[in-house]
């Protein structure tokens, strides 16, 4: 399909990204650590594209977080500095770490034991760098608030992201007692897209789904769903009269097994009929049914087009080797993700 | 890692496949399928290789089926030919499977609509070639005993098998009444695993995932947990005592989501380790603990490998853009599936 196409000219299964809404929720982000005083540190995870990370950084390339070493290699290859690896020190990759902190002006990685310590001790860096007590210097507390993912509604959130920041700051202080100034930064998109206002006492927030959002965050009040700016586009393939149900032309290769068993809609929500149901998938075919009575086949025939909005976009995205770009429906390009670790 | 080295050579996690194992399972499906007097038409969707695909077709590069169109290019763009694209005709890929089939000796695609075979028959091939009754022609019949899957044991896989020939067979007798006469070709790796003797009555088999097994094919009947030869290494990367678990670093994204509550360790079997259970994982973490009782600690220093064993090889192996190739434990190179649709 060409640049200017409308969506209907792409091949099935694909994975569409909204671009306007990818810009509008980076920029909200922007603006709201911003507002806190706070440093964003966008988390690039969910999306692992160039295109994307430029968004989210507001073109600096400087101040990201990655999940694995093939999207810190990936980035620092692009002209991308500052990259923070948010991953307990691996005891088999310390040399791949090693030559990114050489290489890089500031690669940061995470330590949370005693051995990891020693690790990093046997391994000096070349040219005068050093590990940032021993050749190692500790430069920030990093924490997570996965549990903001149990959520539901903004006060939930806002009580978690309190109890975060409380404690991360509790634990700044004692630091501070014992004569050790750090950063200090939390994350997670539900935090981030509601904050407290001690949040700005931290140094950095690290939050990254938030670019995509999807029908998780929205169930758990991070967004409303008409901020979920990534679908995966299906067409119908079969008509299954026999078990009222349709094929569709996406399978778990498509989306991801992401979600079992979290929606009364399946495994995502079909954009404009809440009435129906992904009910199961195998490696190319979904299942969609009515969640009640039968279904009508005449408004779904062969060939028709139906978009899923994924329950988890970091699941969804993963499964696809290239994601469509648009801009109101008009097809602009694509972005190619790097995978692997 | 270089070729020659020990399987802990490798960053984690890695998808690594046993050669020897893989030889193994396709010469006997292949000596399955001689005696039985049916053509093996072995299905490339577990693993999408040229090398993988080589070994089952015994470096013929022919007669073979595909679940994608990007498997089709693929195969195609290697030296492959008599490409079967088992998927009912998708409407959106018409031109594309039209090009396939004016470029290869022979491209066989999937009818099981009368708006199908109207797609066909308003896009004429080129070079004098025909879609194989009015410009198309009926080249076979497909079926696939997807309940084999559904099996346990050697005896209700050979109910089942028995069933789906018979209902074929039968099916070709009909079509034979009213003057069509055609191949015919049932699949599922259970089924050929197993095969009954009326299955030598059909034109062709088209198994797939015997090539690799795993550890749902061993629960089926079809396979013994020796037959296995993909596995998925991991480390362990933190200690949590406070939750009587370990983390290793194989998320979702190093084995997918597939095989949730089929077993009682979890997400995959882990070798030499059946009192440890794959609980849960996020995107890069794997959470494992005793399936009963405390969790000794010292058995699983931080950095040590555990060796998976995937529920689902096919799901496995697509989250990976490599596979890691071994004899005997000795790394012999790297096989790069293709992706996408």
């Amino acid at each position: 399909a060409a640049s200017g196409e409308p969506l209907s000219a792409l091949c099935t299964p694909a994975l569409v990204v909204d671009v306007d809404k990818v810009k509008r929720n980076a920029k909200r982000m922007m603006e709201r650590c911003h507002q806190l005083g706070v440093q964003l540190r966008p988390h690039m995870k969910t999306h692992k594209t160039l295109e994307c990370a430029d968004i989210m950084t507001g073109g600096s390339r400087r101040c990201i977080v990655v999940s694995t070493l093939a999207e810190a290699t990936f980035y620092a290859d692009h002209g991308f500095d500052d990259i923070l690896y948010a991953y307990s020190l691996p005891f088999d990759k310390v040399e791949r770490c090693a030559a990114l902190s050489e290489r890089l002006d500031l690669f940061q990685v995470l330590l949370d034991h005693p051995d990891a310590l020693e690790r990093l001790r046997k391994r000096p860096l070349k040219g005068g760098r050093r590990w940032h007590a021993d050749g190692v210097e500790l430069t920030g507390v990093y924490a997570h608030c996965g549990n903001t993912y149990n959520c539901k509604g903004v006060e939930q959130i806002q009580a978690v992201a309190q109890e975060t920041t409380s404690f991360t700051l509790q634990f700044m202080e004692k630091l501070k007692a014992v004569g050790i100034s750090c950063k200090s930064s939390i994350g997670s998109t539900p935090s981030c897209s509601h904050p407290v206002s001690d949040m700005g006492k931290l140094s950095e927030v690290h939050p990254g789904n938030y670019v995509f959002y999807d029908v998780q965050q929205s169930m758990i009040g991070s967004c409303g769903l008409e901020d979920v700016a990534v679908r995966v586009l299906t067409r119908v393939v079969g008509h299954c009269p026999h078990r009222n149900q349709l094929l569709v032309d996406c399978g778990w290769t498509g989306i991801s097994l992401d979600g079992a068993g979290k929606l009364p809609t399946g495994y995502a929500m079909i954009e404009g009929h809440p009435d129906l149901k992904l009910l199961s998938m195998t490696q190319e075919h979904g299942r969609v049914e009515p969640i009640s009575g039968p279904l009508d086949y005449s408004k779904y025939p062969i060939g028709s087009l139906l978009t899923l909005i994924p329950y988890h976009s970091c699941a969804a995205a993963a499964m696809h080797p290239v994601y469509h770009v648009h801009s109101e429906g008009r097809l602009m390009g694509k972005w190619t993700p790097t995978r692997g670790w």
